[in-house]
């Protein structure tokens, strides 16, 4: 039998089969009208995702194209900005921001830290505050969801534009635009929107809209004002990853037929169930031990054992598809992603495998009680 | 019977069965051994294609991404360029390079004339020179094939870079990257690659890459020694459009198997096939009518009728979506695109299609030879 494959990277992640099945039709030009309609509905179904009454954007691209986009149109070269960063991603906003010129304050966190308000109103108020304000929602280097409602609060208070990756926790784990205030929120297909990659999608407030035509900047393919003119027009500025959409609007459609609190508990109670299991093998967390980190849940590897290697052997001998540790955290820690279209029998195969190979390894592990611990978890955990 | 659709598109185009059924396999991670043995085996056929032993780049963008990153590789503010423009892609580059605050030195033709590389240097040994020449290829809003080879020389000669968009022109007719000396060619999934669009390709020269780092401009998403250090190194910058890569692969591996000299040669001949059916009508060609124009047809609409307006009959009426004319073509000229996965009886729908439209309209246009007069063109025109 060929071998099945069991993909829980933290991106991209498993696609409904609905959704493979609409981007396999035959494709279709991007200013019809079958098109255009399908890409109206997509917009609308994205808005109630993203619980914004405005714009949202949409870019050919990964995560990191949203993310610059947010950059290039809110930021000229000497503007002051602040980057709350724990890890991987935490990271990149301050490489891409110094890479434009920005005068970066990084607020820096050891990888797997949770960033606390408190020290970001500090610093705005010792600094004099910040044009904008750059955050990572879930930094799935480190398993760790941010309390962006309270870090975005900080950072208005302060007057500060806020902008939010959140490209793993949209659609997993609750997140406002309005409600929180948050300027631009970016996100991509490939987590828990559950389509391939090739699209970024960005929301984009009237404040931000205000401050990105008075900065003036170069830009062209991210320019904000020009996709958000030829989507107000239905007329696509560059052509859009057609199939990509297609899906996504399949795929967002599942989404808000399960209902989004309805998602979010899911992803919660499959966080809990994950904990449950790992702790119960005797496994060392890393990422917090609370129902707020229901995104991506990293692991310690045991004393002795590299966690790159256990990915490998994880991968070649059951098929199962891990994640390793980035930076740092390489070798140390491996990660287990469950954003999106996973549910109780995902998690429990993540945690026969590495059972199994931890055991084949020689690990000091309790055997024979992962997988009922995380069963038992998942069913009676209602959020 | 559910209607079935006739696609004419300059781009996207239509993608082959073999192609649609590996994307819509179960999705793989980019960082995964399956993946990264499909991407290189990707990036051999595509250097193939380009003729090219230097690097090509794939970005998840559409062909204007790429464009994008040729300016912000190569121009730093107040650079001196030369943008040959004779249609509205040729205006983009304009558009693209003003933007980037490049010094734009403009030829510019009349939409659908043929720039002339006497021309070119001339204005290059009047204005003392300039660091990058801009082209394209395939003038898609005319039908228009460029003598790159001749401008590329002229640019050559006077010491300039060479970029050229061949986004709807690669893989349907020659292009000698390495033996024209072009230093950065862009091209896109969506047209003669038959593949779904989201991934823009960019070739690279060793002098290319030299006047890039020299340059130092600000750019990250784009940063094409990012990306080639990405790809060497088999751990992919950003995450990449997963299944249109996989796609294109495929797609490639179809395009190799023809032949790319049998490629050029069926798309000669399609060419010839379109235009000896549109002439036998009575119809009016706006593109030249030569081999050279191989890639698009543009069609001058007869006297009274709005070509829009045909387009708009010929999707609702029969399923056919052919392209309308852009800019001050608008309404004026429509146009068959013929690139990529196409055959004989493509073009003889879209004629017989175009037949009964003009027919019912109450144009004035022979009836029952267009069809006929392409089949005999096809068939007894070996190049």
């Amino acid at each position: 039998m060929a071998e099945k494959r069991y993909l829980f990277t933290p991106g991209p992640t498993p696609v409904p089969h609905e959704v493979l099945e609409a981007m396999s039709r035959p494709i279709i030009h991007h200013r019809s009208s079958d098109y255009l309609a399908m890409f109206e509905s997509c917009l609308e179904r994205l808005k109630l995702v993203y619980r914004a009454a405005g714009d949202v954007l949409m870019y050919t691209g990964s995560g990191t194209a949203g993310m610059e986009s947010a950059i290039v149109n809110l930021c000229a070269p000497g503007d002051r900005v602040v980057v709350v960063s724990a890890g991987y991603f935490g990271e990149r906003w301050t490489t891409m921001a110094r890479g434009f010129g920005c005068d970066v304050d990084e607020i820096r966190y050891e990888w797997g830290e949770s960033p606390s308000s408190h020290d970001l109103a500090a610093r705005l108020r010792e600094s004099g505050g910040a044009k904008v304000v750059f955050l990572t929602h879930s930094e799935t280097s480190t398993g760790v969801v941010a309390d962006v409602e309270q870090l975005a609060a900080a950072a208005k208070d302060a007057g500060a534009l806020v902008v939010v990756d959140a490209v793993s926790s949209l659609g997993a784990v609750p997140l406002e635009t309005d409600a929180w205030r948050l300027d631009s929120v970016i996100s991509g297909s490939q987590k828990a929107l559950m389509t391939p990659p090739g699209v970024a999608t960005v929301s984009v407030s009237a404040d931000a809209f205000a401050a990105a035509a008075a900065d003036g900047g170069a830009r062209y393919y991210f320019d904000w004002e020009r996709t958000r003119d030829a989507q107000e027009r239905s007329d696509p500025s560059f052509t859009p990853a057609v199939s990509v959409v297609i899906g996504l609007e399949v795929a967002l459609g599942l989404l808000l037929e399960e209902g989004l609190e309805q998602a979010f508990d899911r992803h919660t109670r499959l966080g809990r169930a994950c904990r449950e299991g790992v702790k119960a093998m005797g496994l060392e967390l890393f990422s917090p031990d609370d129902d707020r980190s229901a995104v991506v849940t990293a692991i310690v590897a045991p004393e002795g054992l590299n966690s790159g290697e256990l990915v490998q052997t994880l991968r070649s001998r059951l098929g199962i598809v891990l994640a390793p540790g980035q930076g740092p955290l390489k070798g140390r820690v491996f990660r287990i992603g469950h954003i999106g279209y996973y549910d109780i029998f995902d998690i429990t195969t993540a945690l026969a495998g590495v059972e199994l190979v931890l055991a084949e390894a020689g690990a000091d592990i309790e055997r024979g009680v992962a997988v009922t611990r995380a069963m038992e978890a998942f069913e009676h955990s209602h959020v």
